[in-house]
């Protein structure tokens, strides 16, 4: 069965991206480089935030919004023990972050004094790539433990970003993971996009990816 | 920020019980035990399914309904090579399986020639908490490998589930998962429901599983 969609949903999305736009204005103008992290639950989109304070640290100042669909700031507590500011923001339940929760987030970090925010998107594959939030990078984290048919199964969110985090390469010999196969179902949804294995665990491969980020930053 | 839930949300929800109610009472005219499984993406849903269709039959006939948020087949072909009848639900993009998707499908599975009906629920660990299907058990999968805070940040999704497959124990030793930790975020928000250690890989712990569910679908 297909859902056709409504106009009022067409009529959301629409006022989200004007919106969006306006975030990215507010960003500009303040010098920063916003980068949105999309994955599903537990792919390690908070240990990668750490590993990359962590490289970037003291050379680049980040902020961090984290998005969580409960009240917890598990993840934003985190950030702050690593010395960077964090806005939680509860979506109160809804599966994804929007450009008005980012709107509202924007102000209470100190943008004057950052050069990169990272958000942490809902930990979800489907709902954040129909929402932009005004960054200027999107990026997904896929885990190997999730198995190598995600991007057969859930395509949307690997369209159309800027970079992919294949995470927990540690665990490649103890999961049934086909990385040839990932990364054919990746490359028939985004030609050419790049991808970074890593191990936020161990900690391989996570220059790489700290090199790509600085480099889009500096741009 | 804390969302509001509109009155067009309630009514919508409101509307999906009253068709629940009816696909459960397709069910039990049928004499078929309707279960609902819901995970993150690549928790091992489908696995699981694999592993209990092996366990059950020939003694249990079954049927399946797998919910795709794409096109895709690859899940729905794995019950059928396992030999046993499925419907694949594209979701058209929607993030979770509702009673109007189930509604539709249960004409398309043999119910007078089955005994129990799996739904595989949208790899969503928001969404699907909120959606009643009709399904006589609820039942969620966490992996080892999405990590022990899940439970504080995803709460919604195991309030009210019947009960709670552990999969990828056999990762354990290669991850950080604290299990205890997981456990008592669980017992907060479902206070003594059963859980299930398993490795679908292995196969460890799934009889135990499997017992629980075969004496639920012979009550």
């Amino acid at each position: 069965m297909t859902v056709t969609r409504v106009p009022v949903v067409e009529r959301i999305l629409s006022a989200n991206d004007r919106l969006a736009e306006q975030n990215r204005a507010r960003l500009d103008e303040a010098c920063v480089f916003g980068l949105n992290i999309m994955a599903a639950p537990g792919a390690g989109k908070t240990s990668t935030i750490l590993q990359t304070i962590k490289a970037l640290s003291p050379r680049v100042r980040l902020g961090v919004i984290e998005g969580d669909t409960a009240a917890v700031t598990i993840d934003a507590d985190k950030v702050i023990a690593a010395g960077m500011p964090a806005v939680q923001v509860n979506t109160g339940g809804e599966c994804h972050l929007d450009a008005v929760m980012m709107s509202n987030a924007l102000p209470q970090l100190p943008l004057d004094q950052i050069e990169l925010l990272i958000v942490e998107n809902v930990g979800n594959l489907i709902c954040p790539a129909a929402f932009s939030l005004g960054t200027h990078a999107n990026v997904v984290i896929a885990s190997v433990a999730e198995g190598d048919d995600k991007p057969y199964k859930y395509p949307n969110i690997y369209r159309g970003i800027d970079a992919l985090i294949i995470n927990k390469i540690d665990l490649l010999p103890y999961v049934d993971f086909n990385m040839d196969y990932f990364k054919r179902g990746i490359e028939m949804l985004n030609p050419g996009v790049v991808t970074f294995p890593v191990s936020c665990r161990t900690g391989e491969g996570v220059d790489r990816w700290v090199d790509w980020l600085v480099e889009k930053i500096r741009k």
